[in-house]
Formats: structure tokens, sequence, C-alpha cells
């Protein structure tokens, strides 16, 4: 409605109802149709957002999901925690529903994947990048980088198909030394305990086609991948876990891997860390610096574990921080 | 990961990097694959969101979105306004994009649609509620009951198709009487200055076939619709406003429909109103006992104007409430 038309209506009178329906003649009339309701549809949207970045095209793509406890998040009590969930109407029953995204980005040159989600290690609720990827309209094999924010199997473990095969046949895979020393080597791998052996071992044969086929190239400190893009290390969650920063025009997106978990408790309070952090200490120093420089700098975020599609900003809140999702709509060329 | 992992990665030591590429035979090296990238594809994700209420299905239905102008809010300054924007990192250039959202409904018995969205008479921004009854794997055909919040075009002119037709042919078409009483009255629209009476004359043209065939029913005051559907009276916006309260086992929804129209700036201010509220200060008065009602019982809420999807919580934040929006996920069965 137009904006003149309120005040005019605040000053019309309310009068009897004219009820229109009374003069329609009784042969008109027919009764309600009563055919069967058709089945609930039961399924979901596609797990797929796209939003234009400058001359960019960001597309979020939603791997699935995983419960995770609680108990996981470290350096709160459980009444603190929970308080933290209730305040965002979550629930811990059986766990709480987290979500596993990916990031394509479309810079013009390049079709740039930041990670690769699952596959279908953990489970039938995971392991649908591949598949979004299509609804998204591109095929896997017109990815050209997949750039990896650090070698957990979530993030790495789609590098493959379900049988094993290469996923992204045409494309180079790119991940911090730091992240490669530490996962790929069998010596490191030997000396961690026997549970642990395995996310060694996944990231391992994640990656195994890759370098047998000269497509995984690490990189170190400060090396240029590709044009529009630049590394951010984030080190803490693991030893090279990093971010990537994507500017065209004067928009930048920082795709900042796992930085946050939980996004109820974690912006709030970033000091409490997580179990799966390599080295927790490190990792809440990272979180702090990097949510104050996404604050000040209004900068698009992207978060693997933030709540699809997970694209929104970051600001201060009291002695915290807020997270701010971006709204759904179409991409606009008129803004 | 699992959670007994990570300790047992702390424990290991970084060791030089294996290096596996450096490993690969050179003649399997080959170059990255300089193909042209394939175009941008500029297009989004069907608009409807759907989750689960019990033995109920609720399907958000996105219509499209209308940029408003912040000046359209009344009783702040324009100072508070934008400060309220901008925390949520909002542009009002050219205005404020803002979301038109209807919601179906799949009771078992009953396919309900609550609002019909704009048809084509605002531009080509809106008038995707059809489209997306067919994205979400439904058929207008089928729905059998449209219950209208208020009468104004951006929820009724979607009865009709582009070509003035019944869009929703075995559907019979509800809204409170004392809306129907207000807007499809010749009385009041001849007295109503000029410029209102488009809004007056659309509401009896989005309605003028479901009333030749008998399908308009206004309901009065207490009189039940449909089994598992309660209508709340939200007097203020219009004279009728009406939300419904669908209940399923112990679940339930408020579609509360045009009680907030700016989400940044109604929730943290609620005794904000605005411009097209018929009276600003009943609106007001029904917005607090709304969010208070709704942040206690801890109700689930969808807006027909909160960012798409639009389903959520209320909760109190300091002197006033905050929105707390539900996560994309699928539809689970075992929680």
């Amino acid at each position: 409605m137009r904006q003149s038309t309120a005040a005019a209506l605040r000053g019309a009178l309310v009068a009897p109802l004219v009820a229109l329906a009374l003069a329609v003649p009784a042969a008109l009339v027919t009764a309600p149709a009563e055919a069967a309701p058709p089945a609930q549809m039961k399924t979901q949207a596609p797990g797929f957002y796209r939003m234009a970045l400058g001359d960019f095209e960001v597309t979020a793509l939603y791997d699935g999901f995983v419960d995770l406890d609680r108990k996981l998040l470290k350096g709160a009590s459980a009444e603190d925690v929970q308080s933290l969930l209730a305040r965002m109407f979550l629930d811990n029953t059986p766990g709480v529903q987290t979500a596993v995204n990916a990031y394509l980005v479309h810079t013009g040159q390049n079709l740039v994947l930041v990670d690769a989600g699952t596959a279908k290690a953990f489970g039938p609720n995971l392991g649908f990048i591949v598949d979004n990827i299509r609804a998204a309209g591109y095929d896997p094999a017109q990815v050209d980088a997949v750039l990896l924010t650090h070698l957990h199997p979530d993030h790495a473990n789609g590098l493959l198909t379900p049988d094993g095969k290469i996923a992204f046949p045409n494309a180079e895979v790119r991940v911090a030394k730091a992240d490669a020393d530490f996962w790929l080597s069998e010596e490191i791998a030997a000396k961690a305990p026997a549970d642990a052996q395995a996310f060694f071992k996944m990231a391992r044969n994640a990656v195994a086609p890759y370098v047998a086929t000269g497509k995984l190239k690490p990189y170190a400190e400060g090396e240029t991948l590709l044009p529009g893009v630049t590394v951010v290390a984030e080190p803490g969650h693991t030893p090279g876990h990093s971010g990537y920063l994507f500017t065209s025009k004067d928009q930048s997106i920082l795709v900042w891997g796992d930085l946050v978990h939980s996004h109820s408790v974690q912006f709030a309070r970033p000091e409490i860390a997580m179990e799966f952090d390599v080295d927790q200490t490190q990792a809440i120093a990272t979180r702090k610096k990097v949510f104050a420089d996404a604050a000040a700098q209004k900068l698009w975020v992207a978060g693997a574990h933030l709540p699809f599609p997970g694209i929104g900003h970051v600001r201060t809140e009291g002695n915290g921080y807020a997270w701010v999702p971006v709204e759904y709509g179409p991409i606009r060329t008129d803004r």
C-alpha cells in the first residue's frame, strides 16, 4: 500500500457490512469440494542459497546436519550452555541440530568450491553437496578449484564420491600446508591414540586420488591462490585452519570454516571452545580476533556450521557478539 | 568427529610435512583444466520452506518483496530507526527489502492457505505464491480453504490469477466479518479520500468471483472454522485483522499476518507503528499483547512480512523483544 493511504483509511467510518455474498443467486451457491486432501509432501526445499557479491556469485550449499551434544562445548557450565540454547529455542535431544555447509563461488574466472562436505561417511543425514551443486544449476565437473578450510572429514570426505572416485575431476585441491603437514602425516597419526587415527586415515583417503594425479597442492603462508581470493589464517581448530576472503568491487565475504560450531553459544560467549579444536586456546583467540574484525568491518561472513545458508554479519552485543543472518530474496541487480 | 578424538589430537605432535604430492610420478602431473567457466546462474532457490508441526505440515511460501521506506515507521526519530536498521545490516536504499509470505498448512483433513499474496498488481517482484505452491509439490486446486488475515492487496489480490480468474477453484475464502464489513463496503469506500479508494476497490475485485459463487464466507467472532484452527483477533492493522493458531498434538503455530512490518525495528520497539495501520494505537496494543503471549508460551509464529520463511520464535530482550528465526533443515521424524 502507498504511504498516503493509511491516514485516509483511518478517517473512514466503519459501516454495517454490505454482505455481498447475500446478493448471490441461490443457484450459484455450491457446497465446498469434498475431495480427499492430497498426501503431505514431507520434502524440503533444495539446500542451496544464492547471493551476489560485486561481480561474484556466492552459492551456499547444504551438506546436511549432525546432532552435536552440548557437552562438546568447553569452558562453561552445563547450566550456562543450556540457558544459551534455550534462548534460541534449541533442543538438545538427542543433540543440537548443527548444519554442515559448503560454498561455491563463481568469480567470473573460476568456479571455486570451499569445502566439500561429508560424502556418506557419517550416515544418511549428510553428504548432499554434489546433489545441491546440481540443484543450484552447476555440475561438479565445472568446479576448477576446491579450497579446504581444513582436513576434517565433514569438509574433505566429499572430495570423493561414495564409491571412492574423484568427485571434482577438473579441480585442483588447495589446503594450507600446516593442515596437510598435520593430517596427512603417517608419523603424527602413528603417535596419535588409536581412536584418533581414523580421522588421520580419513583425511589421507579423501585426498589420495588427488595426490595420485598431482591435483592436491598445499599452499604456503602468504601464497596467492586465485584472483579475488585471499587466505586468512585461522589456526586453532586445526593447525592450518584457514578462511578464504573473496573480494569483488567493494564487497567481501569471509568463508570462515569452523570458527563457530554453536551459534547460540559461541557468539555470545566466544571464549567457549569446542572439543574438536586441536588447540582450544588458540581457537578461542582466533575466534575473538575474527569476530572483532568482522564486526568492525561489517564484513559478510559464511560459516560451515552456522544455520544454513550460514551467510550473514557479526555485530557486537553486550560483552560478546550476535549473529545476523542474511535475508532470503532474489538476486537483485538494482541495488 | 567423535568427542573422544580432539583431546587425542591435541596430544599428537606436529611433524614435518610428508608432502605426498611430491611422491607422484611427474608423468601423472597434469595442468589444471583451462575450460571456460560456465555462466553464472543468477537464480535463487525456490521460495518455499517446510516444517512439521505435530501431525500437520506447514509450508511457508514466498510471494516476493517490496522496498519499504523507513519513513513509513511512525513513533520514532529517523535516527532511532536508522540505528535499528544498521544493527541488522539493512539497507534503506531505495527502501528496506521486506518479504511478503503466505503459509500453506496441511492438517491431514484440509489443505489451508493463509493469505494469497499479491498476484501481479504491484510489479514483477511479487506474485509468486501459486508458483511456489507448485514448487512445493501441491496444486492450487487442492487448496480447500483460504483464510485471509485481512483484506489488504498483498494478502488478497492473489485470490485471482493475473487475468482475473479464480486461482483456488475448490476453496472457500474466510475472512473476519469486521474486515469484510470495512473493505467491501461501497459506503465506507465512498467516504474515503480518493487515493484510498483503490484499496477498497482492489479488495472488492479480489473477492468478487468468490462472492459470485458463494465461496466468500466472512466469519463472526468466536466462530470455529476448521478442525485444529483457532482464530486470534488482532485488530488495529485493519478492523478485522486476525491470526490463525494451528494446533496439532502439543505443538502450535500462530500465523499472525501483519503484526510486524519491520523485524529490525518493531521487535526491539513494539511501540513503533506502521503508516498502513488503520488504527495505529490499537495495532501497537495488539502487537505488545501477542509478543508477550508468544514469548511466554514459546510459541511458533509465522509472519507475512518477516524475513522468509518468516517462521520462528519471539523472546524478550531488554525492554523489548527479539526475533529468533527457524533453522533450515530436513523435516525430521526422529525428534
